[in-house]
């Protein structure tokens, strides 16, 4: 296992990272700053563990490295902490920053393991997270302020003021896309086919530019096809335009500031679709580089004292 | 069968019509002005025929009413006239009054039976319908001006102005409702509670008062139960007046004039949710007496000539 010598010259690995959500979980071997020297994904999100439960799923991903490399912190986020998952994590209240976020790490008794707290938004327009506050972490790193986008089943848009965590609002486009194709008349359309960039790029100007709510413009990508103003072989991609295209009309609403340019965090081809959703909205918003959530995970673990070097 | 004869002081049989769905089908006998003197009703929407297909349906449902009236005019409206109906009944362009529609009624070759056609709205934001068309005529009557709303699985929303059907637009408000309810972490919630009317109205509100899209908004429900500031028993009911008050904001946008009564069309008990949240909007609606469709294919029927009496 090269990545794990500490031979002079090569990066020492400072942490056993995780990020465990609903449907997979992928282990890290983290080093210094965050970088990923080494890591396995397995589908056993919390919701699908394999025989034995949390703890054979950790010891099957992790077991090796904490042997080789004893000692060493582990620290996983995401929907692991849930009510649903291994241990409990309550939330940390927004505003948060990675300095709260680590002072309420939850410990699995026995375990050699802490988990990150998903942060919590009170008020009239509650909303929660669990995952992405460590992404986010990761990703815009000290900036004091910032927006960060992760597109998905959920969508997240985090605004970041003063260094932490100050606002965030989900968007379930994701879901209602997947459902939308799947269980209603809008997904009964041909496969889909080349035309498939410039429908995606219709549905979002649509969304955009209208001030319509989705229920009306969703029934708009039938009507197209009926009155042949669509191809039949667009519809799916023009229907996720529409919805990408309202989720940035509605959130940017809410979430646009001059001059912050949103940071996209996920995984790439998704944010590829989104920054181009972006561009037609005339918004230019960046893509992150990979590895936020080993780089917040590593962030986290340093203000909670866990690895040499203390307080960031 | 009373209804039939023509004793003197009896209303007369004048028409055969039928309200011919996805889902169902509904057979009238039809007086003067659409009084409704008999009915049936099978669950045999164009999707689900019984053996024999169409023909078969169509002799079960009106074979005994035309053969103790023989002469009577059988006319239908809705899917049965679509694409995958019986015979196809082109669309009519909007706008389209009552004498237009009845110059463009499809004949079923052999069967005794013509099709209302449904009503196409071209330019940039096209639409269609079928079967609401004869709603709209028979429960507005001879109005020049009005606005008939048709909550459902696809919602309508029609603009009548010069006693014709001048625009329109489709909400896939039922059909999204159902889809999350049986397909997202939306309908995971505990069963709906007594508390089911207040969380519909808080829903209404709150998507009345926002300006926020629906994949914003939906979320929101999970949150408000998460954060217990939802009872979960209500969580169904919330989303549904999320759904319902998203489409009453943005429609109304498109939609309502001044001195214009929005007037509601179909089940009762839908229509009577539908009348509360538009009384959560402040706007007055009135609900339609229940016999639209017979009214409608009635009226189309005298324009067309099928009834004595000519055109009215």
């Amino acid at each position: 296992m090269p990545p794990l010598a500490a031979s002079p010259g090569a990066v020492q690995a400072e942490l056993i990272g995780l990020d465990w959500g609903t449907s997979s979980v992928r282990a890290m071997l983290v080093g210094a700053e965050g970088r990923v020297l080494a890591e396995k994904a397995q589908p056993w999100g919390i919701t699908r563990l394999p025989e034995g439960g949390f703890p054979a799923a950790f010891a099957a991903l992790a077991g090796e490295w904490r042997s080789a490399l004893p000692g060493l912190p582990c620290l996983a986020c995401g929907m692991v902490g849930s009510r649903q998952g291994w241990v409990e994590a309550p939330y940390c209240e927004a505003p948060a920053g990675a300095d709260a976020i680590a002072a309420m790490l939850a410990e699995v008794p026995g375990a050699g393991l802490r988990i990150v707290p998903g942060v919590v938004q009170r008020g009239d327009r509650p909303d929660v997270m669990r995952g992405e506050e460590t992404q986010v972490v990761g990703a815009l790193g000290d900036a004091a302020r910032g927006l960060a986008v992760l597109p998905g089943t959920h969508s997240k848009w985090v605004r970041v003021e003063a260094g932490r965590i100050a606002g965030f609002r989900t968007f379930m486009t994701g879901e209602v896309f997947a459902t939308l194709r799947g269980h209603t008349i809008l997904g009964a359309f041909a496969p889909e086919t080349a035309a498939e960039d410039a429908a995606f790029a219709r549905g979002v100007l649509a969304a955009h530019q209208s001030d319509e709510g989705l229920a009306g413009l969703l029934f708009s990508a039938r009507a197209l096809v009926l009155t042949d103003r669509l191809e039949p072989g667009g519809a799916i991609a023009f229907l996720s335009g529409l919805l990408i295209g309202d989720e940035i009309r509605t959130a940017s609403t809410a979430f646009a500031e001059a001059g912050v340019v949103p940071v996209l965090i996920g995984e790439a081809a998704l944010c590829d679709r989104y920054r181009l959703a972006f561009d037609l909205c005339g918004i230019a918003a960046r893509v992150a580089p990979p590895g936020a959530a080993a780089a917040g995970l590593w962030r986290i673990a340093r203000h909670a004292g866990l690895i040499a070097g203390g307080s960031v």
